[in-house]
This record gives structure tokens, C-alpha cells and sequence, in this order.
């Protein structure tokens, strides 16, 4: 079987990302979010391997221990974490995988050279349209709107380090961009055939 | 100006690249097919430097002498030729440009380093489908059919050597994920900002 692709995209807070991919999901079959690991125990109706891995924190710490995590975080005293291997379980089974990440966790992922990744940064058309965005929420203190903007901006110099780059300013042309580098990215010859000659009979 | 991508397409007679690449024009703009040379006389109707440059023979056989055509024929006792440095001032407009030529046409662009291409391989679901399509036309003699799917099934041989390959077994799929490749190169990265630091202001 034709292995899925791994799409790592960044966006700094404020982009519309969540709407952004919501929408783009809805659109593109064989197209899912890395799966996370956590030890938390699963809610009513979560399906182990489906909404996340389930695990003990036994198995979750030895995990760390051995460098399988991209990476993880503490919530609430539960572990959550991005693992290696159930991405690219995901993606063995065919399956394009998109991992949510932060432009620091991009680049970790850069450069773990044993993950191909297509990366992709979702950019705001400019800094004050993020700003205003971000006020027009009304639900944060001016203290974070500021540590926020100053995050983005620390975030935005990193865009350059992305294969592609897609500006936010109107969300219908964003979503037919970021289909489009799907898309495109499934027809890209040597993803298709591994490099191996093709006989067409 | 931003300039232009130039994209290289090639496909075997039958696979229905013209249909595909007029709709592919029709729905995308800033999209253009490369302007040839010819040393015949302009029809009723026919711009110079828009359906062709119209140049003398002189003018073509010197740049002939110069290397300047990636390539060139006889037709009718006229010359007709794909001019670099034409194809290199549509793209400093900032015009995307579709050069539609052969396999070895595009391994002779793939070779000239200072013309930086997207190649993409339009290929048949099958080789049957393309002898049935070939049959379908009922223009042909069995003999240029066969000599038609020989060079088919050379230039399939090829499609590896290309960064994109789309399928055209159907139609609007196929449309689509020829809008898509040229929508995504749009959106990388590299091209859009030339590798400077952007700063978001």
C-alpha cells in the first residue's frame, strides 16, 4: 500500500487554523490529525487509537525514556505526547497525517531526518490584522493579547524554514490553497511510485 | 514583481492534455502558454510577441547559431522554435507559463540549470486506455497508431523523472489536480519570498 503523507503545520495564534482545517478536512478524504498519546483515562465514547492512545504512565514515561515522543507536555497532572510510531503507523496505513505543532516542534520534526514531512505555515496578512483579530475576541487581558502578538511574531520569522506558505487573509482562498497542496502533494511522482520505474501495460 | 513559475508538461498522444490544459487555463489566472518562434508571416488576427514572435530567418538561424532555442523544427519550409529568453521575460512579468513539450524536450530543460521548471507527466489510466482512445478517434491508420502507442509507451517510461504525475482517467479529476499543483507552487515558500527573511510588520 501506498504510504500516507505527514503535513506538519504551524500557525501562531489567532491565524484561523482551527477553522482552516476543519474545513479542509471536511473536503479531502484519507486525510486525518496525528493521534497523541496520553495517560489520561478515556472519557465516555473515546475509542483507544481513534481519539488518542490510551496508556499507563509507566509506558508513557519509558516512552520518554527512549526518545519516542516529538513531543509531550504535563496537563492537569496527565501526560500528553506526540509519539513517532503512531504517526507512522498512521501513515503506513495510507492515511496523509496532519500534525498541529508549534514552529519549534516543526523543527525538531526538520530534524529528525527519519520523518519526511511536508511543512506548511499559516501566516495572518499582516501583524496588525492578527492584532486586530486577537482584540476583536474580547476574551483575553491585554497582557496576553501582548505575550500572544509577541509570540506570533517570534513565530512569523520562522516561515521562511516551510515548504510552503499560506497567507489567511480570506478563508475560502486559504482553504482552496491548503486543498491544493494536498492534492498536489498526492500527485507528486515520487511519493506515488517510490522512485521505482512504472510499466504501464 | 514576483515572477512566474514555468511548468513543463509532457504527455503522450491520447492522453488528452490539450482539453485538460484549456480548462486548467480557463479556470486559472496569470497562467499563460509559452509564446514560440516563427520565421512565417503573421496571419489576419495574429499579435506579434502574443500568438508568436514573428522573426526572419536570419534572426532565427543566428539565435539557432547561438543555442538559443531549447528547441526547434522545420514545418513547411517555415521555422518554429521554443525560445529561452522568451519563455524567461513572460516569467520576469510574473506570468506562470505552460511549455507544452516532449520527453526529451524536458530532459534538455531538466539539464540547462539556469531554467528552473516544474515538470509534470500527464499519463493514460493504462495503455490499453490509450489504445482504445487512439482507436476511438477513427482518424488514424493502424500503422500510425501502433508507431503512436510505441512512442506512448516510451515516454510513460519517462514519467518518473518528473515531479508530478497526474492520471487522466477522468476529466475533472484530473483538472483538479492539475489546478491544485499550480495553486500549491503558488503557495511555497521559497518561490513566493526567494529564501529572504519576511518580516511582518
Amino acid at each position: 500500500m501506498q504510504s500516507g503523507t505527514l503535513y506538519v503545520i504551524s500557525a501562531p495564534s489567532g491565524t484561523g487554523k482551527t477553522t482552516l482545517l476543519r474545513k479542509v478536512m471536511a473536503d479531502i478524504s484519507g486525510l486525518m490529525f496525528s493521534v497523541s498519546h496520553t495517560t489520561r483515562n478515556p472519557r465516555e465514547g473515546e475509542q483507544n487509537g481513534v481519539d488518542y492512545h490510551f496508556v499507563s504512565r509507566q509506558d508513557f514515561e519509558e516512552a520518554i525514556g527512549q526518545g519516542h515522543f516529538i513531543e509531550y507536555a504535563h496537563v492537569h497532572d496527565n501526560l500528553y505526547g506526540t509519539n513517532r510510531k503512531s504517526i507512522e503507523e498512521q501513515l503506513a496505513q495510507g492515511i496523509d497525517v496532519i500534525l498541529d505543532i508549534d514552529t519549534q516542534g516543526a523543527e525538531i520534526i526538520r530534524n529528525l531526518t527519519d520523518l519526511e514531512a511536508v511543512d506548511i505555515f499559516i501566516a495572518p496578512p499582516s501583524v496588525q490584522e492578527l492584532e486586530r483579530r486577537l482584540r476583536g475576541r474580547g476574551t483575553e487581558k491585554e497582557e496576553e493579547i501582548l505575550t500572544r502578538l509577541g509570540n506570533a511574531k517570534m513565530e512569523l520569522e520562522q516561515c521562511n524554514r516551510y515548504q510552503y506558505l499560506i497567507v489567511n487573509g480570506e478563508l475560502e482562498e486559504a482553504t482552496a490553497m491548503l486543498k491544493a497542496v494536498i492534492l498536489a502533494e498526492r500527485a507528486r511522482g515520487h511519493r506515488d511510485y517510490s522512485g521505482k520505474p512504472i510499466t504501464f501495460k
